[in-house]
């Protein structure tokens, strides 16, 4: 009996670090969900990448809280006459720090903008991300999501300090 | 030999989502692979990441059918004269869903080209891609890829609608 | 006993088929904590990244060898006034080939810089990576890290022609 439960501690082991591969991989989905969900206009299923009253704070612009809020500015007449000018919100693969049901992680994200004269992109904002994921019933999602420019300003570097300080 | 089968069952899911995880890994790892093929000229390289009949389409440009018209693509004239001016195809992380053999992924492409005289990089193209890989003798390859410009028009807001509804 | 050994086989490969995923996205996480660290000027958690006299090589401009050259230049006063400009180091998810405790890995740099005046932002730099990583008592770090601008020269493609030809 011994032996057998050398084995099943052993599949035990195994299993929590197999979950903690999935975790980590499943929160690099949800931030490779976020661009193309915006730049198509598709509201429901940028919403839904939120838990009901997640936060999505882009100061100093706006807080959107919540999927109809949230839902609401892809809808907007902002973000529609962005994407039909052509759009790209670029998101890099996070840096992750999962702890039980709730990770943590930093980003950047690119705004870029298509010039239908130049023929060519520019870029509007290149932005520190950090991100506070919750895994509840509907499986991980997104708490709260803050976005500051990197425009020299101390905030977007307080933002990845976060980064530098985790674990 | 009741407990052993518990462990031998164990063993086998644990084994089954490992492989997800490769595949997932894989996947993006395809995807890691084309840029710098491209931009350094290899064109075996590149070629080899399609099946033998793959398809990577650019529309309205060109498409290209099989690893002899991908490769002769990275060997073209305007290909050379491209990464000899200084150029870079940068792709983003995808967003990757496998379903057994099959896989579909979505993810940007950015193309970026170096301007001698003002010393700074320009975009010329932000695309919208997606992906349908298989699982053959060869490993994963990529069956199709397609790449539309974001450029307002409703085709690449199309293509990512694909990710919006996929589960 | 044989069917014991065999369920112990089992979880021996399977084991090591999960050290590799979490080798590989070990190795994905360093790259995403390059940027969020020196766009932060957090230089202890830049030069941690590296192992105790490992190399970062800009050609033609610098080579930073060790914790202290690293972050010194973290430190130094070319980038802090880049970062207070505003600044964003964006590097993409890597390539990664992994062998025993030693892998290597290619990925692109963009050095984006922040224009206050156009309010936005200009690509300075889009660089070919290439990565030597080691596993020792800290677990992975960077042993050397090369990058190369994509300027058209010969050398950031011989760089790229390393993933071209790694298996």
């Amino acid at each position: 009996m011994s032996e057998l439960d050398d084995l099943r501690t052993a599949i035990e082991e195994l299993a929590a670090r197999v979950r903690v591969l999935e975790d980590e991989l499943a929160l690099g989905q949800i931030v490779a969900r976020y661009g193309p969900a915006v730049d198509s206009g598709s509201s429901e299923a940028a919403a839904r990448l939120w838990t009901d009253d997640g936060v999505f704070e882009v100061p100093p612009y706006a807080v959107w809280t919540g999927h109809d809020e949230i839902a609401g500015m892809v809808e907007g007449e902002g973000h529609q006459e962005l994407i039909h000018n052509g759009a790209a919100h670029v998101l890099t693969a996070p840096r992750v720090v999962v702890d039980g049901d709730d990770a943590r992680g930093w980003n950047y994200a690119l705004n870029i903008r298509w010039d239908a004269e130049q023929e060519r992109f520019w870029i509007a904002r290149v932005s520190a991300n950090s991100w506070h994921w919750h895994r509840g019933a509907e499986g991980w999602q997104i708490v709260e999501r803050v976005n500051r420019n990197l425009d020299g300003s101390d905030e977007p570097r307080a933002v990845f300090r976060g980064s530098a300080e985790a674990p």
